[in-house]
């Protein structure tokens, strides 16, 4: 089978590998789509993040969905013909964490292209079967590969309890800031507030429902939420940008005893926060790590037309041009390429 | 001012009661509309609801939006002009309970509508300003009368921990029902089945959205619920028929470790419950009582337009003739009418 | 291995059995102390329990603790010689139920002495090391076993939410009833209630400090509730004796807001309750079953001496006698039976 | 009365105020007891305490309990000779905090000892009756009072969500990070760590009961902990020191998942945090702002011996030398003194 392999940063080789033959409780899918994260793009440019280095030849994405193919013996709940996206991290099912379900927080966790695992550039991935998911006929390939980054928005609303009537801010309107755009308005936001600092990402999520914009780099942020919200404060901030100015200026825009979200991956470890605003105002500061139990709540959401994730995808190419798609995805302006392998 | 007072079963009076004037906390209030709840109806046939008796003429309507025409010397949150709806529960805010903000359980709680306190069929009413709430400008008074039942709705909700990607139950498809639905969908629900016994309710709740309805006279609902949800049962059950088997049938249609709230006032005190099927399943059996710190939100799924509740109103008639209005909304076909006074 | 079987209702036959080999993820377990629960007695008397009926000989036994004596390849954090506890119900690790980290939902849970499933009754056990855990120094053997029921009384306190400060009223003072009592106090409850039916029950709950007794065969325990919290009620509620009318006083005894928790199980599935109440005061009812991650809390509070589980054995056997200790754990009067397997 | 007022930094002056008269829903109390709390210290000190400045003569002291001499003429839970203890902020009531339950959230509170609210070191206070408490016969006037920094550390294990078994880490060893261990432990913790830099507080909090203490100065927190955890870290970390490296530390010292909870008042606003760390290990972090709905709960604790508060007090002196108190109070080895008034 065909495999984008990155051998070294900004070098893919397509490789021909066997085809895996699934285990008892795994399935073998087809893949059909995948997207291209900002972590892959990572990978690509700078062959590490943080303390993940990829030492060996590693195929990347892991937004994926497809079609499966054949399934192990143990597997009842899934048949071939089935189109399903996949869930791409698998636990260990046995430590602490997975045992009080936060089995996104397991430590031996195999989460594809995340190096030593390999990814879903590739023509067939075998998969536990429990964490594939079936699509209805009404969801396609595309949008059931973009379940990833709309299960990291649905986390993260949980994460901030996010309920009927809330006003949301989200700062960072790039494809983790609108997928939690998407899933605050799902959850019952009523107001959401998106910042950013490039124009035509803010006039975007404008369009795609935003109650007010600002753009961070020419109005205070604190006073367009003080003005939206009457000086109340935003119930639930959610920080999807990863810049500094703008995670410290949750403290400031979120209303007392409300809850700010940290989501986008800083540069900097290291961030000042206000901690006496954090005692004073009592807020809740929470850490939202990838996501658990949410594929069945992103298909469900999809299958009604409550969320539209599709929208965001800003072109497709196929598995041979896996090159010419990562140099164009590394444009800022792109939101979301995708990789097909056709039908 | 103009007045419609309950002095007997089955007879209104419309008397001249002189205007209120605002306490230092209060506003005054131009009465513009009133729903009639099925409360209302069951004093004006019965006289009493359980232990609560209309033993002096009593002033009915406690779902209600006005113009505020005065306000106290204390209040500066609200001014002349303000269109607003009015939560209908004033609670002493001294009790364990108002401390724990669980301000509905409230025992000496100021109801309008309940013995002995009088509601809002009449000109003006006097009310404290923290429990009256400004309406936007798309939002009509009609809707914020309305405010009331979806309160209850978005509360019930609330009880039950509805999110994103829940399938729920709701049993019974009167306005309660119908405003459950309302709020479940808000709140992110992407299954909602709805029973009933009469095929006109079923059909209205169809075309207002419903995935699923079950007429319960006709079809097993354990059967409805296990074809629909693969035999896994309901995430919430929310019981608003206050009907004796759907409430004993909620056991049955909810999934392991889910969740049934108790709605539907019933009209017999004990109903049997599988015990076994609770502990066995682990299931959360939660009253829902009225509602708590719900307007700002009902006002803001309306202000979006993220809820419908002015399509659940059958008529509307004037204060002179809540004779007639009172014996249309017996009609078991009626969903909800109102009282409106002009502007 | 000697093993005892139960071949059918009041026989036990003591075989020899081959001694099982540790999977690659298993420890093999040297029996050394195992609890006589109720439901074995059941068992014993009846050879079923509801839709568990005991078709072939079958080995009860679920409340153990022993030495490891061997551990499977993949097992790091255990070796021969550790003392240790087992948790009898081991999941499937795949299901919604499992990824939720309510793994004890499970319907494919292998549970100890559950037709099909073997207990501990036998010299050794073979079982997933992630559900074994290490006993510290100062915890006996006796204490290990008896953090299975010790686990139930945790449980029911987390399904309940008892803290600090608490009021808690137990239903049933036999071993659940002891142990909810134990686990309400470890979390903060100031006052504990206890009631049965069987005086010198209750005087066995006083000597371990239930602040008040209370025999409902004798005194109302409305009235005795009322007076003790001042007309106020319970902040929560176990009920743990599984007796109808006990079930049923529990709405009435819970204060307004409050919670019930339902753990004993009852004789009878129909138990009529008051649905208003349910609703008017806003009540929690939830089923608790068994216990899901309860067992490192269990052995830290027995490291503590934060509880006490022996003083509830009344006698201890050898499996050689156990049918004579089967007969005598039948007498209502005894709380705990334990098999001792000696060193 | 005789009355300590504050007039200009380090100096006392004892004046003759009138008795106040109880408004109607009051009780006017004659104070016995009063601690001496770090930021009246800070008041004496400095004059202000961030943006809160001693403008006008004030009267300190806000830790207090005495004896009931009158109540307003809608109190009815309370009567002369009644021994309270008095919780020293009073919310508004009416606004958005208030009506959610989160009263100590309100802007508009009037606290005692905060400008420019007078306190508590003065004969007779008048205090709203619904925020004033009785003591049981077993429970001292001095602990009564100290039922203020009891509440703060019960606060803070609840914002924690400190339950059985879990291992706290308390960074701190003053007056609030002992009250925090002895919540802690009440609520279930089963491993209780504290930190401090100076070696006679750390001793203390042994000899109270801590399972660990670590001088931060000394030794590594990180390794400590590591240790004592086998790797995995506390369940919870109650920062209750303030100091700048002990705030930065808990985000390494608390298992993956768990919670933070800020109650010391930093000296530096801002605190550089590892926001990866937050993220990747999807932390809580939880300021702790004083209390809500805490007294009964300390009350409760302090009935059942749960806790121990006059453990921690130095020393008691009179009103007339109030500045010799507080000259003392100035000593860091000093935990508590307190100002009695006598019977």
């Amino acid at each position: 089978m065909k495999t984008a392999v990155l051998t070294e940063p900004h070098e893919f080789e397509i490789e021909d590998r066997p085809r895996p033959s699934p285990g008892p409780d795994d399935v073998l899918v087809a893949v059909r789509d995948v997207g291209i994260c900002g972590s892959d793009v990572h990978y690509y440019e700078h062959g590490r993040i943080g303390d993940y280095v990829v030492e060996n030849p590693l195929v990347l994405g892991h937004e994926s969905a497809g079609e499966v193919v054949d399934v192990g013996e143990n597997v009842s709940r899934l048949e071939p013909g089935d189109r399903v996206a996949l869930e791409p991290g698998v636990p260990c099912r046995r430590c602490a964490h997975c045992k009080r379900g936060d089995y996104h927080l397991c430590e031996d966790v195999e989460f594809m292209a995340t190096p030593p695992h390999d990814g879903a550039f590739t023509e067939y991935v075998s998969w536990p079967a429990d964490y594939v998911y079936e699509l209805p006929e009404n969801v396609s390939t595309t949008e059931g590969a973009l379940c990833e980054p709309l299960s990291v928005g649905i986390h993260a609303c949980r994460r901030g309890d996010v309920g009927t009537g809330d006003t949301v801010l989200v700062t960072g309107a790039g494809p983790i800031g609108l997928m939690v755009m998407e899933a605050a308005r799902a959850a019952g936001a009523t107001d959401v507030i998106v910042t950013d600092v490039v124009e035509e990402k803010l006039s975007f999520a404008g369009e795609r429902g935003a109650d007010r914009v600002v753009n961070v780099a020419e109005e205070s942020l604190e006073a367009a939420v003080d003005e939206y919200t009457d000086g109340v404060g935003a119930d639930v901030v959610v920080e999807a940008s990863g810049a500094e100015p703008s995670i410290r200026s949750t403290i400031d825009a979120v209303r007392r005893g409300g809850t700010v979200v940290l989501v986008g991956l800083a540069d900097e470890a290291n961030v000042p926060f206000d901690v006496l605003d954090i005692i004073d105002n009592e807020l809740d500061v929470h850490g939202s790590f990838r996501y658990k139990n949410t594929y069945d709540a992103a298909i469900g959401l999809l299958e009604d037309d409550a969320v539209d994730v599709e929208g965001i995808v800003d072109f497709e190419s196929s598995l041979d041009d896996i090159d010419g798609a990562f140099r164009r995805a590394m444009d800022p302006s792109v939101v979301k390429g995708m990789i097909s392998f056709g039908e």
